[in-house]
């Protein structure tokens, strides 16, 4: 029997790791998947995270604490207000109050250490430079300096074989992810974006995060099971502007 | 008034982090000192650290907690024996089982995320070359390769500034880092490098981390001001090898 070859996956929550997840499984990997417990405002990210796991029968899961809230200055780690109904323009020019810093660079590190500890060579992210927020670690550059330093961080520079960052996500638009995520069964009704969701965990729709997933899902034709509040809906084909407050 | 330059300083409360702290200060940098609560098998290293602050004037020190005992495998954070009274040659081949997979890599981007949230371009790691116990993420080039990364992944390649990595001991002995550490006034009495101490704290005096300082301390002239277990002595001129068990 041949063994399947392993990779570590991150898993948010969102729908974005949810398909890395799926895309992952397909091409065969045996999942580690890994989740992060960094201070975040709400847990609703690390519950989706689990759910989406169990969803695609990934048994292998840890949630890894790092208290990334002694950093100042992020509205998704501090008490900073988050952005409701940027339009495109704001969203698209410099970096927004949500954005952690280094926090792709410190997730893929301890998904690196993760990797290393099991024996694994292969590391999956869903970051995107497409849709993204405007952070600067969802860059492919980025990514192509991480690998070049990981590879010279761990025992795969002085043994001699090879770890690759996986970003099958990264010049994807948000509606190819999700067209590539229902084509691989993916249940989006699992997963969160919102960085802003109430006590209840239900999404605001306002924030950049949900704004660009109904965006998405309307590009993609496609409906997004998540509910939203104030009445809001992700049904295909209604613009996120002429949403009621 | 000038105001000063600030810069990040990893701060482990071991010997060579004090020293480079003591560069750091001499430099003229105002300190934001870190440290990692990461799941060691014992808090000594932390209290030390604390210790270390203090008597350099150090009050902007932050601990992070990340729980790399997630990963398997390592002695410093699992329960797997320290090896003891290893020889040279044991020593300087391969990679030794107190290895904390991708260790400075993590500490580092965290490190990275809090200079970032506190507009700091100059971080300082006390990373060793020479006497390094076989670690992959303690070579020049690995350092080099982080601060590439680190560079795309934040802020700084957006914004257009430069981010450091310090590295002021990489191509000193341990009696290089010692001589330089005594000429800036550190008391090493208060740092702690043991990686298998007892339940006070006291250093075994056999691991590779007690036998490294304690080689450097000889051949420094200098006199180990720490105690060790079963009689053995910091004391100049006494060979790590004749020591009684």
């Amino acid at each position: 029997m041949e063994v399947p070859l392993k990779a570590v996956v991150l898993v948010s929550g969102g729908l974005d790791s949810a398909t890395v997840l799926a895309i992952a499984r397909k091409q065969g990997f045996a999942i580690h998947a890994i989740s992060f417990d960094y201070g975040q405002r709400h847990r609703f990210e690390l519950l989706a995270a689990a759910r989406v796991c169990k969803s695609m029968g990934v048994s292998d899961h840890v949630v890894c604490r790092v208290d990334t809230n002694i950093f100042r200055g992020s509205a998704l780690t501090n008490d900073i207000p988050v952005p409701h109904n940027r339009n495109e323009t704001e969203m698209s020019h410099g970096i927004p109050v949500t954005y952690v810093p280094a926090r792709n660079t410190i997730f893929l590190s301890i998904a690196l250490g993760l990797a290393e500890s099991v024996g694994v060579n292969d590391l999956f992210i869903g970051v995107n430079a497409v849709d993204y927020s405007g952070y600067p670690d969802c860059r492919p550059e980025f990514i192509a300096a991480f690998e070049t330093m990981a590879n010279l961080a761990t025992r795969a520079g002085v043994e001699g074989h090879h770890l690759t960052v996986h970003t099958p996500l990264i010049s994807l638009t948000k509606a190819d992810i999700i067209r590539r995520g229902l084509t691989l069964g993916v249940d989006y009704g699992l997963t969160h974006s919102c960085y802003d969701p109430d006590a209840s965990g239900v999404s605001c729709g306002e924030c950049d995060s949900c704004q660009l997933r109904l965006r998405g899902f309307r590009e993609a034709n496609a409906v997004d099971p998540i509910r939203y509040r104030s009445g809001q809906s992700g049904q295909s084909g209604q613009s996120g502007h002429e949403r009621k407050q």
